[in-house]
């Protein structure tokens, strides 16, 4: 009989042994995530992420599906979130799950967590109205809102590793080389 | 009588008159986006888009809301993209509406686009095994699939525009400060 740990609903012994084989054998660690998008109409378009290809990952029998619009102020009809908030729920997902992991694999109990995002983007210079400001993100503020029996220092521990560790809140805050390529 | 000039579905008269406006009154560029997150249950939570806060936007009767998990190889059941994938999809739609606004607005009618996008992210960082590699993605390829009568240089031309002036693309290759509070 065998008993199985989990807290915050994270399988322990699973992530344990995970590091512990990725540990030896490296190359298991290597994931290649991807995304096919097809336009629609004008400013609607859609996502798929098919799968993550990696050693250790296998296909998805159907893909994940996302519908990409602007508002009506931006030229659209809202038939989906618009790109720069894919963005942020993305980011917001990635602190959220780290920060559940990291305090799971310390046994930090959990009770509730909710994260507010926003971030300030001046659209004249996606217009190419100005060239003063940049087109992307100038800021992005990342609220939690944490119940916990855990003292506030192991909260704020744990938000330091999702900060810093959390795949796309790194890649968003140093940047990541992109190559465009046409077909 | 009016006659609407639509060039790849987009209203190019509505988008001459939102760049004269912004042009005349910087204030109304100033976009606020948010996402609240609620965490579920392990690597399971949910991102929801209530709306984009601007002098220009109102609010979404309805938030646009989005499942995010992980796949069973990095511990979730599937139930949603991954924050990564997420990262992806936002990428993706952004240097798409981009290419298309831009072509709109220069009279290139395009008849169809694909991107193909992948990254690589070696998940051992997140992990904490190593510290020799980053925990957010090494690199991201954007792939575009092009059907249009306009001559190569211009398709070209028109990738320049969406790789410098996607506000995610730009966001994600130059980085964007992040700030992390406890509520």
């Amino acid at each position: 009989m065998t008993v199985k740990t989990t807290v915050n609903g994270v399988d322990v012994d699973k992530l344990m042994e995970t590091i512990d084989l990725l540990g030896r054998q490296p190359e298991l660690g290597t994931f290649k995530f991807r995304t096919n998008n097809s336009w629609i109409d004008g400013t609607y378009n859609r996502a798929e992420n098919p799968s993550a290809l990696g050693p250790a990952a296998s296909e998805r029998a159907v893909p994940h599906t996302h519908d990409i619009d602007e508002p009506p102020v931006l030229l659209g009809e809202d038939r989906g979130a618009n790109p720069v908030e894919y963005l942020l729920a993305g980011l917001s997902g990635c602190v959220t799950t780290t920060f559940i992991a990291y305090a799971a694999a310390q046994g930090v109990k959990i009770d509730e967590l909710r994260t507010e995002l926003d971030g300030d983007i001046d659209v004249r210079a996606f217009l190419g109205i100005t060239h003063d400001v940049r087109p992307g993100y100038q800021s992005i503020r990342i609220k939690f809102h944490v119940k916990s029996d855990a003292p506030e220092a192991k909260i704020r521990e744990l938000m330091k590793l999702a900060e810093r560790r959390s795949p796309v809140a790194e890649s968003v805050r140093n940047g990541v080389p992109l190559e465009f390529t046409l077909a």
